[in-house]
């Protein structure tokens, strides 16, 4: 598959990951349509988490959940099946990662419930689409994150850190970043802090604790969304006998319409 | 307790609830402070409840929903009791009401997770904060509400159609009560419905299913937001061994400002 694999529907390039023809990551597939992260929990520990995302709706933005043991999200991408139609998934047990499938038909039980949360891929290309240019992108480079002195607010076990990604922004495009991404608030919405990294607890604005660094040139101010990482990284955190997310970068694409998703 | 009432804290305001001083309806009560309807279920019933709201967050805007037996809401209302802070309860055994009480100290039990939602007074009052008339209100009634041939995106044993209420607007402000309203998704946000009231299944605008009649005068045009009943009609309609609600018009009263649930 080369490059016709960008003009392609959300449904078609479902089809392909379905068949294994595509199992590489998901950036730039079906512009325009929104990306999802998955992470799917035994029902036993499906309200605490439940609750934690509607306590923490910027990190961790819910786009559905299913029921207990469904796997077709009817609401987001009506006839798809998230056991096959993901490029890539982890396996977890008890807080370790014990695998990397192409596809969880083998490891699927009926009491596994799915959570879709909103990707920054979204908002990133309504801030492209305003003019305001992402460095990260550009150089074809991974988001940095890092975690911060920032509290996720606990719901049963889930507890720990909030993360955050960082983009350099002109300080004259610094408001238009935050109403653009305010528009947004299922894929993290507006940023939850503008300048200073201590002020948040990141020490090192050089050294991410996941993904790649980015330069902050003169006149930029460093702008720092809530990250996709933080309910993954809160679920690993309590150990839950079972796990399944997507494999980073390697999004569930949905039938939604970016623009969609805005509130205003 | 006389008019000075209307200028008291939310804390004041509960203290009094909290007394018995006060058990009359909180209309008008600590204005520009956020009121929420009250929905307390057992656990096991938790999760699908949950689900329900987050799938409908437009008649179930959820404010906060606490722990399994925990009645303090410490997000919106820090030190408050949910068991004494109202002004009046109802009961449910079986989805039939089976006592009305001034609290639920002898009825609480401690599988029992309470959710707080939105109220339709937060975005009146900034309705009329834009110059928007209120005719129910200024005629001192209740705002008709009607059950809808919209149906709610069920959960588990959660089902129903979508309640609405309806105020009549001047035709050339409608476009700005929409802009006011979507401020607020937390509190129904913007309207579900603007005109034919047939085209939602509503037979007879005259004869509302809840609240009171309200005239539509010439040059006006009805507007129909999702309403805060939708999700005590549904609980009921399930038949829950155990329910309690708020009673109707006697509203939480949080510490939150109603600005302070705008997403812009």
């Amino acid at each position: 598959m080369g490059k016709g694999a960008l003009t392609q529907s959300p449904g078609e390039l479902r089809a392909l990951m379905r068949s294994g023809e595509w199992t590489g990551v998901t950036a730039g597939l079906a512009p325009g349509y929104a990306q999802a992260n998955l992470v799917a929990l035994p029902r036993e520990m499906a309200f605490d988490f439940l609750l934690f995302c509607q306590r923490n709706p910027k990190p961790c933005p819910l786009l559905e959940v299913l029921e207990p043991g469904c796997s077709e999200p009817r609401r987001t991408a009506p006839g798809a099946d998230l056991r096959t139609d993901l490029p890539r998934y982890r396996i977890f047990r008890h807080g370790t990662l014990v695998e990397e499938r192409e596809d969880i038909l083998s490891d699927w039980r009926d009491d596994l419930v799915s959570f879709l949360l909103g990707c920054s891929f979204t908002f990133e290309a309504a801030l492209m689409d305003a003019g305001i240019p992402l460095r990260h992108l550009e150089q074809g480079r991974g988001v940095p994150m890092y975690r911060t002195s920032l509290e996720t607010d606990s719901a049963g076990p889930f507890t720990g850190p909030v993360v955050v990604s960082m983009r350099p922004i002109k300080s004259s495009q610094v408001p238009r970043a935050v109403q653009v991404t305010s528009r947004f608030p299922s894929v993290h919405g507006a940023p939850l802090h503008i300048g200073d990294p201590a002020a948040i607890g990141i020490e090192d604005i050089g050294r991410p604790d996941y993904g790649e660094r980015t330069e902050i040139l003169h006149g930029e101010v460093p702008v720092f969304w809530a990250c996709g990482v933080t309910p993954q990284a809160v679920a690993a955190q309590c150990k839950p006998a079972f796990m399944i997310t997507h494999s980073p970068g390697h999004m569930f694409i949905t039938d939604k319409r970016d623009e969609e998703l805005a509130v205003l």
